[in-house]
């Protein structure tokens, strides 16, 4: 690890600074490490567990609890906590902020901040939001690993009047980690994810507390026969509670309008189970088969699928 | 094959007819032939083009567009159709049925094949619905696999009286496919998969549905970027739909209970995140990581889980 940390003729940044070191933070320190991106690597996290574990992986050249002391002299800076909490670790880094430096972002919701984190930043410092859409459902510094972004797409959404060359490194260093990048609009990214995203988690954690809520003996019998289909629900739901959270609370006007769509859609079904409308029921079941089969097209549908049936699912 | 399906010393049946050739029925099929558990094996299929796969792949010694031919001389039925469709090809099967024979199903619902086939059965033949808890995606008689129920849970409710030789039989059927069986009443069978498997699929098709009627641009961008969590409910919403039809038009009381809870549940997270109630979101989170920890220490957290990270899903 110290021999790809020293600096080389690829290296993108003289010094990056991750304040946060969770899934994404320490994939990211690992696949800097692995391409050479990054001269020097410095790394905040707010738990001393945190820390510890950190150092004892070597994730990070240089560990910090403090957000100002990490940023000393870096280049570029990624903030990867969960969204509720930018604004304070942004606040708390500015007094060891370099001029001229790039902050970007790793976070499920945009909007949010650009609101939170923008007006924060002073003049010259050139502000990148970004996400990596990447993950799963292990959360922590030694959930990561090198090759999380790769093939994956990264979102950015850079603000008018946007430095061009300081989004063009921020584009590339998510190149050289091996994904496909992508800008746009903040609250059409938003909307997107609360689709893509933000509702497929809230509809899991919703399932999985149903289910949890069951007499005992139920409830062991669910965790029993889970194979057929409440598996996928309980691997979602099993992500981080905080980033969540955060999540639901920043991006609550898109996720509240996407459920609305999503309540009446399962009223409507739920109407046609309870009324024996045959014909409902199978034209719904069938033309959702379209966006699979789109899915399965753009090669998202996930390594598994193109091998081997994915066998566990779905009871007949 | 033809070796494999000869008379061997551990056989179970001499003649098995299987009603329904689709993912399970094939499945079975390839498991007989591949542990010798059938001295002959007849398959009865409605439509022409899938009599055509069967005989293609040779699934079965014999091919039938009549279920009174298929079951002519079997020592076991089972029927593998939607399960809206077990009275029809039941009563259809009747005048081919040989005494002492034992029929069985592979359905998802056992209280509604119990009330629509058993009846119909006359004094003698042995009644032992059963399901095995196993599946992908895909359907039709070309999608089936030996080992699909490797590993996996079968469920027989028998009704009381059942004769218990006819019982053991069809247990050691699924045994012999590698299954691990289990017996149940009817209706707690019907309750448990309502939670563990009908809910689920419901919800995947609804959220699939509402994906599909945002604005075409949006719809696109949907597809591209279903590695955020979408893409397991894409994948569960391509099951097959006039089986899911039937599934919850004959398990509607239980289904409309469980979306009835869900329905309160989902309400109670819109609510807090409408108001900002954090704690409520990071409770509700936090929990269900307990049902994650027995799905996965009971060993059905799916094969790719034990090995690595799920890489696609979740966004950070």
């Amino acid at each position: 690890m110290t021999a790809a940390s020293g600096t080389g003729a690829t290296e993108l940044f003289g010094k990056v600074a991750l304040l946060g070191v969770g899934l994404i933070g320490s994939s990211l320190a690992l696949a800097c490490r692995r391409h050479g991106l990054a001269g020097r690597l410095a790394g905040y996290a707010r738990s001393a567990e945190s820390r510890e574990v950190i150092e004892r992986l070597r994730l990070t050249d240089s560990v910090h609890a403090e957000p100002a002391e990490a940023v000393a002299d870096a280049d570029l800076v990624v903030l990867c906590v969960p969204v509720g909490a930018n604004a304070a670790v942004a606040e708390a880094m500015l007094p060891g902020l370099k001029p001229g430096a790039i902050v970007t972002d790793v976070g499920s919701v945009k909007q949010a901040v650009i609101r939170d984190v923008g007006p924060l930043l002073p003049e010259g410092v050139h502000f990148v939001p970004g996400h990596p859409i990447a993950g799963t459902e292990h959360s922590g510094p030694a959930a990561g690993f090198a090759d999380l972004f790769e093939e994956r797409y990264c979102v950015l959404t850079p603000p008018p009047g946007a430095d061009e060359a300081a989004v063009g490194r921020v584009a590339e260093l998510w190149r050289r980690c091996g994904s496909r990048v992508e800008t746009m609009e903040p609250a059409h990214h938003d909307k997107v994810l609360a689709m893509t995203s933000h509702l497929p988690h809230l509809i899991s954690y919703t399932i999985v507390g149903t289910a949890y809520d069951l007499a005992e003996s139920e409830r062991g019998e669910v965790i029993k026969f889970a194979a057929g289909g409440f598996r996928d629900f309980t691997r979602i739901a099993g992500s981080d509670p905080v980033m969540w959270r955060d999540i639901f609370l920043n991006n609550r006007e898109a996720v509240l309008e996407i459920l609305q769509r999503f309540g009446e859609d399962l009223s409507r079904l739920q109407r046609a189970i309870r009324w024996g409308e045959a014909e409902v029921l199978e034209d719904r079941f069938r033309r959702t088969r379209e966006i699979r089969r789109g899915v399965i097209q753009l090669g998202q549908a996930g390594t598994f699928d193109a091998r081997e049936p994915h066998k566990d699912d779905e009871a007949g």
